[in-house]
């Protein structure tokens, strides 16, 4: 895939320390599961985080930092249906995504999914594609429209396996939160989608242990 | 259990990021499973495991400070069997450990076994104690034997988790190396074990996040 100097990039996926990015039951009450927040106390105590969800105050530091990088740079996202709504099957009511009016997104972002659907327009600059050909078709879509920068893998687990699986991702960031969810969904479930990537860095707030794991040439 | 002051710890808990404790295929010649050694590159980067393996050099530091702290007011150590060595069943031949005529362990060891066996007298202060009669008598006994230190629950992952069933277990310190084994013994399969534990301090070198959790009172 021709990608020119973009990069396509995964950042700020959190994990619990027994392996899972969300707990066990998601549903309309539960997006993350049922104690999948608490992987991201570490999000919600930064200033970016905090100022995400319309809330004042929160500390910078290394996990601000962290947050801020997976927003910075990047021109488009791709997300997988279940990240976009509980949804299943053919697209019904009128379900815009979890995020509201406004998403947080501010760029176009492009919805795997088997169900075609319009694009939908939201405020502040986010619009979401619903790809119908797969993931490939997806990224390339992404690419073209982020505007020179990179493209981020917004999740959940099975798109950024995905994308792992086919060696299209550049750079993994991890947050390991030192909370235990159970049962849930695995990031990493099979070794072999790794076998490309090295911890290229290593570093810990008290909140969580972040990893970014880079493809090598 | 009257541990007086006394407690019981685990240290240098060596995890791969997808959870495992050891790799697969454990053997006489892969102690650690396929691919395990990997997960302690952290230990032998430092002086005092450097030491321990007879080697010169290495680093100081945080993972250091964790290496050592793991040996540092230990009075006795209970084991698995499997971390004694890879003999199943009745004991046969002259199996006296993985480690030589001069174990690292210079106090008293406790093995969790099956099949009994006359306690065994080593160069450098080790002695190891079979123990047919359960995880409890065994934790009573090395509490007795440790002369007012504490006691280090050893390992493999089975044996830590029967302790940590029980809630016996005071302090629980995991190093999570950046690799991937695929497979092998997990260490956290069973969040209900770690219920009663808080995540108290979390550090990271490139090589390793160190996640100490301990039992609330």
């Amino acid at each position: 895939m021709l990608t020119g100097m973009q990069k396509v990039r995964v950042h700020n996926i959190s994990m619990s320390v027994d392996g899972f990015m969300a707990g066990p039951d998601q549903s309309l009450e539960n997006p993350l599961g049922v104690g999948g927040e608490s992987l991201h106390d570490w999000v919600f105590a930064t200033r970016s985080g905090r100022h995400m969800i319309g809330q004042e105050g929160g500390d910078t530091g290394l996990d601000e930092d962290f947050f801020v990088a997976g927003v910075t740079g990047i021109g488009a996202t791709v997300i997988g249906r279940n990240m976009f709504g509980p949804i299943r099957g053919p697209w019904t009511g009128d379900w815009n995504g979890w995020w509201g009016d406004e998403p947080p997104y501010h760029h176009p972002v492009f919805v795997l999914t088997h169900q075609a659907r319009a694009p939908l327009e939201m405020a502040g600059g986010t619009t979401f594609h619903f790809v119908t050909d797969g993931p490939e078709a997806a990224l390339q879509q992404a690419l073209a429209a982020a505007g020179g920068e990179d493209v981020r893998i917004g999740g959940g687990a099975s798109t950024i396996r995905q994308y792992l699986r086919r060696a299209l991702i550049d750079e993994l960031h991890v947050a390991i939160a030192p909370v235990l969810l159970g049962t849930g969904e695995r990031l990493f479930a099979d070794k072999t989608e790794m076998s490309g990537y090295s911890c290229t860095r290593l570093v810990s707030s008290p909140a969580a242990a972040h990893m970014v794991f880079t493809r090598q040439a």
